[in-house]
């Protein structure tokens, strides 16, 4: 008895150890496959099921590698061949900034597109989605992104913006459009919108739908305080209101079949400019009719003075920040009288699927 | 008196060593400045009146980091804080591609901005030059870049091209301008004319100078035959000249207001792009009457099938390339009755540069 009593006991040990070593380890899927911004021809970095990045680097003299996403730096393990390969912790669907990490410096990784975010060009990678159809290149007609340098008196520089006109913006020449001003979020640019964002694309296949009013997007770079990076503390609005309303809403107006006017005019942004959205339209109710922030605070009723002029709050923000805050507000405001729509994207956080979830359903809204 | 012979010896001595040892580690001249297409920002890469680039980056645990340009690599030196400096030997001016090795893991440098060449999105650094002022962004008014998806049945989805439309295109409405189909290199991409060849701002500097008639400029990606990045030995103009000529072609001139006409229509190429040009404008004599090779092959006078419709070839390399070829096959062509003009690059050779200086000249000559 006493010899089976041992055996039992080695047998639930081994048993109970094995059940530590895989809760500490658990058994990654191995569906491994290229994500789908790589740049052209590269195998890695990859995605799974499961939503883990498997990260790959030749690095023959390297003692350490590690793949840098949200915010966890995750061990890389070297072949013989010195090539070390890793994978993260499953990630949230959507689009992702990361980086690498070789013998301490943070590099991007040659295998991916590169990406306007956290103030520098890094590597992006595409957590597959559900609905990731909203921004897939169809067989439809496609609008137009256009890179435009416009004069800024304030800032003393030509400076950049990219304009999206709609399908068929260069066929039916007689025809005027309502505008979207589209703002980027703190340490982003004015690629950011259609790079990570695929504005152009959501727009193209909404309109294709019969979705979307066809009207024209303009995104541009919106930290006019360009030495100062360092918090949005004492973000002064002026600078950037003075290029946006002065400079480049006029430049527009002159250089693109605009309906220019209050009512044919929409502005929103994420994050950051979500905040500068907020500041502008309050500050200037003349200028837009259609209000949107997307992870970028809130409206209260009484900051808001004409009511007659305004068309549309919409304010959104993803299922894991305070979608709790996002309701109430829009109760707020709905209760006063205000048409105002809030969204929640389902599964994700502060990051730029929310943000093309946002703009999908905004664009449904807009100039109705 | 042996004193005296002892001393001088000594002396003499010592200015051998110091000669020797200024040959071997030359003094490098130390006035570095940020290189011009640095990310915001940043510091570094740097480089000197000599055009050396100095990179720096931080990896406190590598054991050895270099800077690889020009098809050398050149060592980087480690600071008691981990972060790694180096110089290189002088460069030729204008734009080159390079990157970082960590470790053995090629990378590219943080610090600069990104270029698709070597089928790569890569660092870039700009070495000054002395007419660097045919691409600055000055106080003129601006032509639009246009990012394009148009659809291609022979190859079964929407492709990528930039157009450019000279200032003006947007208000002058009822004008209509030529084109010119202008083509990127080997393992180069549709991005590569504008952004490291900055075509848009030497067109806007061209024609606010009033040196070049406004023109529209198409941008696509060469490399039908994607999947053999091999090698040009067996290249197929079929499939890419199917893309130009039956899809692109009619695109651009069904969304853009164009001359619609042989007469008004150039094409254009570097390196490969020239070899391009060439198969495409002797395979199609009805769609072009501007030809360019820019480094990038000659046509044979007995090649060309259809005098009258040409007006004119115009054949460019840099002057450490291969500038008496290009020379006496733009004599050859000139003595058999044809409107050729050479122009050779001084200083540049087979680079980016080259071409900037090549676009400036044969856009001053077309469609007059």
């Amino acid at each position: 008895m006493k010899k089976y009593s041992i055996l039992i006991l080695v047998f639930i040990s081994l048993t109970i150890n094995f059940s530590i070593a895989q809760e500490e380890q658990p058994a990654i899927l191995d569906d491994f496959k290229p994500s789908a911004i790589n740049q052209p021809g590269k195998e890695f970095p990859q995605v799974n099921s499961e939503g883990r990045v498997r990260a790959q680097i030749s690095a023959p003299e390297a003692t350490s590698v590690k793949l840098d996403i949200g915010g966890v730096k995750y061990d890389l393990v070297k072949d013989e061949a010195g090539i070390w390969t890793g994978e993260s912790a499953p990630q949230d669907v959507g689009f992702h900034y990361y980086q690498l990490n070789i013998d301490g410096a943070s590099v991007p990784d040659p295998g991916a597109l590169l990406y306007f975010g956290a103030c520098r060009w890094g590597s992006g990678i595409e957590i597959p989605s559900d609905d990731q159809d909203i921004f897939a290149v169809k067989d439809v007609p496609h609008g137009h992104v256009h890179e435009i340098l416009f004069p800024s008196e304030s800032t003393q520089k030509s400076r950049r913006a990219f304009v999206y006109t709609p399908p068929g913006y260069e066929t039916e020449t007689s025809k005027q459009y309502p505008v979207l001003y589209l703002q980027h979020g703190y340490c982003e640019n004015e690629t950011s919108w259609f790079r990570q964002g695929h504005a152009n694309l959501i727009m193209d296949n909404l309109i294709a739908e019969g979705k979307a009013k066809p009207f024209i997007i303009v995104m541009t770079y919106g930290m006019t305080n360009e030495i100062e990076f360092g918090g949005l503390r004492n973000f002064d609005i002026t600078p950037f209101q003075t290029v946006l309303a002065d400079e480049l809403i006029p430049y527009v107006d002159s250089h693109f079949r605009t309906l220019a006017n209050q009512e044919n005019r929409a502005m929103a942004g994420l994050s950051m400019g979500g905040f500068e959205t907020r500041l502008i339209t309050l500050n200037k109710p003349d200028l837009f009719s259609h209000y949107g922030l997307f992870s970028g605070g809130m409206y209260k009723p009484e900051e808001i003075a004409d009511h007659d002029q305004l068309k549309l709050i919409f304010i959104s923000c993803g299922s894991k920040e305070r979608p709790d805050g996002v309701k109430n507000a829009v109760n707020e405001l709905q209760n006063q009288g205000f048409n105002a729509v809030s969204y929640i994207s389902e599964g994700t956080a502060h990051e730029f699927h929310t943000w093309r979830r946002s703009l999908h359903q905004f664009a449904q809204l807009l100039f109705k």
